[in-house]
């Protein structure tokens, strides 16, 4: 995703603390108390625009959904987007999501979503891939017991790699499809990415890993 | 794969005991002596036209390697194969898969090859697979505790159920091409429908399972 600078954003951002909230740390362990409801928590991993919590907020009120997305200039999208369409159980963290476990206690998520997140090729940058082994800990590690992290995109490369790397750390895998959008895989939320892909007939990967 | 009746078949492979082993429950614990050394024990299972294990003794001198095949008239064809083109290391089974466990003791074998087997894409058609549950146990009985099975396939379906099904019986993945003729993957031996499907540009896709 091409960086844009936004000096205006961060005054918007902390303008915004019912959206995205300005203590992440001291929520952790406390979510559904700050949701007021015992809701199953959903956390999107590398936010980006928004679109896809704002969306799947939407569709689902019966869930919290919260996007961890460490970009002002990125995030501010999602600011705007939850301005002007209020969804009261979707929230943003502008943080990096090294610091997961910092702001979600152990077991207090429900699902993770990976979606079209940076596939980042060369080898000496695997540590910076969303499904490497130290981010899968941390997920392991905030995640309920029947937790389960769904992942999407379109980066054949990123795709073969997180299946092994799943399945390496101890993840089982479920409803994958090579390609989502001729798939029978119900109840989809199209990203803003994967909206683009689709129109130009570019086949989605997607798994589910669960313990 | 279309079947043609060729009575003259059974003729054929019974007069060639040292190409289709003719009492492989005999031989069940004692392959290694049948062959004569101490080397690993490949098996390929459904394997066709014998093309692929043709191919794979002689490029592997240092392995032994048996086929499966049920059907005569399939099975024929690697017989002539080896009448041609002698592979010490190389023998044939003609039995059913099923019946895999009685000719192969547990911990025998070193690896598994599943090449372009029948997809049977109907549900109801599921334990036919070559992926299914039922199968992965008996590779599971014969496989050493470090063996591999080796899956190739055209089929994407297949593919897919066969991730799903290696991962919820609790092999792990590795090497897994989604695209192997444009991969980096080294040493692949190609099978007769792997020539076809790549020559029309079709991607095959791979992986290896591991306990």
């Amino acid at each position: 995703m091409r960086l844009r600078n936004k000096p205006w954003a961060s005054k918007v951002i902390v303008g915004n603390p019912q959206i995205v909230e300005p203590n992440p740390k001291e929520c952790r362990g406390k979510w559904n108390e700050i949701f007021g409801n015992d809701n199953p928590i959903h956390v999107e991993v590398g936010t980006g625009k928004g679109k896809f919590v704002t969306r799947t907020g939407e569709a689902h009120p019966e869930w919290n959904v919260i996007g961890v997305e460490k970009y002002d200039s990125v995030i501010i999208t999602g600011v705007e987007r939850l301005q002007e369409n209020p969804q009261p159980n979707v929230k943003l963290i502008k943080e990096d999501v090294q610091e997961l476990t910092m702001f979600f206690a152990p077991k207090e998520i429900d699902r993770i979503y990976i979606n079209f997140t940076d596939p980042w090729p060369k080898n000496r940058h695997e540590k910076r891939r969303l499904t490497y082994e130290g981010f899968l800990k941390l997920y392991d590690e905030v995640l309920k017991d029947n937790g389960e992290i769904h992942m999407k995109t379109d980066n054949q490369g990123l795709f073969e790699y997180s299946l092994e790397s799943f399945s390496r750390f101890g993840f089982k895998l479920k409803n994958i499809s090579l390609d989502l959008h001729r798939s029978d895989i119900q109840g989809n939320i199209m990203t803003e990415y994967e909206e683009r892909f689709n129109q130009r007939g570019i086949k989605i990967f997607r798994v589910e890993a669960y313990k």
